[in-house]
């Protein structure tokens, strides 16, 4: 399985701190070593970076710590390859263009092939994973809604997550579907099995990463300005997180929890998981 | 203006050499400062990086001279804005997926606005130059020709040839138009008033850079399977350049010439680029 990290901010920030922690999960403190990547919003643009090192020892994770983008929006995976190789375009996220904007997916899971489940539209996977096939998915979807709703404001997020909803009820079934994904103005994120995110906003305190012997004292730094939501598959820091429930599709912005709905998770689905609802109150808080 | 450089490789290239004289026209021996990037192909993957800040002094740049990557083809661009301000979103080369392949273009020349004729379809500029609506447009040819084809193979190079002649027909009198664009199997390069290009193979010989005092014995590392074409604005090296004439849209491929073929520009096209064919003579060999 791979891990998942998204941030949402009200204003440009440095996200180096958490990437730290998530990178150490690249073959570090945990077992994903099958490659890893980052997308960072700046404005309309958006900035993808992958390798299929592992994370820690990734020659570019390096360099993105010596040269930290500000971002609002910030999606980053770790991999596990369960399907496709480590190969640079089985890397997540993956990005795509719709209506002048780019989007951005990463997941944490195992789909089964969706065969001739799979929406016709544009969007094609380019790699071998199930990942990318869902994400595109997801965006024929997306297109469809624009091409059967001439006065449809891309920028109506609301509308957006009606459509991300109804995409997620048809995927779900088809295994594990816990993902984050994000048009640079919002970041939905679905928990099928593990998800969590904490808020931070004014004022702040410190936090201390669980993946290394690293804090950061917030209250040093942040203004009334800024909020930020990290979402992670597990808690990053030592801070109150929380725990996502099976079926919670959330839509944040600029930091802040807009909406939540519940898409149901199928039993099977959960009973599979490695990361059964049983365990998830073991999760270190 | 801007410059271009595209490489097309028969084996997986360090293309750090070409890359090294080609930054140095961002900024230090030329006054290409308004951003960069380079795209590189690893087989079925491609990495964009680009950035807002001049090539000669961008850390992305640095980064890359200490991280080669061997790719096939590659695509760089250095940037003097002329429609667009010096941001992330307006930087070359841009990528779009198309059928599970991903494309990148890069533009040097100024296109009036497409306004009405910019052609229906699924891709859409991010950011606001005319350069990244002109390859939205060929992508949109693209993906209307393999609508309305069937059996279309998207492998079949001189198709996609054919499809791309008939977008540049159509663009070519809108301004000034040179520009490479690759699917990570071909190049196609188009010289509207200003493109030149080298094929290096064996036996390999020496080359020195014009922009910079580095030096390259090609002899002492490549084989008989070793075949590299370089395209280029103005030629990087002392080696013999092949200078394009005005209207050539060329195809490479693993570093071949594949096929040539004329592409009238209009007169008014030639007479007000800045490099009028009277200066072509005038490049340095």
């Amino acid at each position: 399985m791979c891990q998942l990290l998204a941030l949402s901010c009200a204003e440009p920030t440095d996200v180096s701190f958490s990437l730290t922690g998530f990178a150490a999960r690249g073959g570090l403190t945990d077992h994903h070593v099958d490659g890893w990547g980052v997308a960072f919003y700046e404005d309309r643009a958006c900035r993808v970076f992958v390798d299929e090192k592992p994370a820690y020892q990734s020659p570019v994770a390096e360099f993105l710590k010596s040269y930290p983008i500000k971002s609002r929006n910030v999606v980053a995976h770790i991999r596990k390859a369960t399907q496709g190789g480590a190969r640079v375009e089985n890397c997540h996220p993956f990005m795509r263009e719709l209506r002048g904007q780019q989007w951005v997916f990463a997941h944490n899971g195992d789909l089964h092939a969706l065969g001739e489940h799979s929406e016709p539209g544009p969007y094609a996977p380019v790699g071998s994973t199930d990942s990318e096939e869902a994400f595109c998915f997801i965006m024929n979807r997306l297109h469809a809604y624009f091409a059967t709703h001439a006065d449809a404001d891309v920028d109506d997020i609301d509308a957006l997550f009606d459509v991300i909803e109804q995409a997620t009820r048809t995927l779900n079934p088809f295994g594990i579907f816990n993902f984050v994904l994000s048009n640079g103005k919002a970041q939905f994120a679905f928990c099928s099995t593990r998800l969590s995110y904490v808020i931070r906003h004014w004022p702040f305190s410190s936090a201390r990463l669980v993946d290394g012997d690293l804090s950061v004292d917030f209250a040093e730094r942040g203004t009334q300005a800024d909020r930020t939501a990290v979402i992670a598959t597990t808690p990053l820091t030592d801070e109150v997180w929380t725990t996502c429930q099976p079926g919670d599709l959330l839509m944040f912005r600029s930091g802040a929890l807009l909406r939540r709905t519940h898409v149901p998770v199928p039993a099977e689905v959960i009973a599979r998981s490695k990361y059964a609802l049983s365990e998830l109150s073991a999760i270190p808080a």
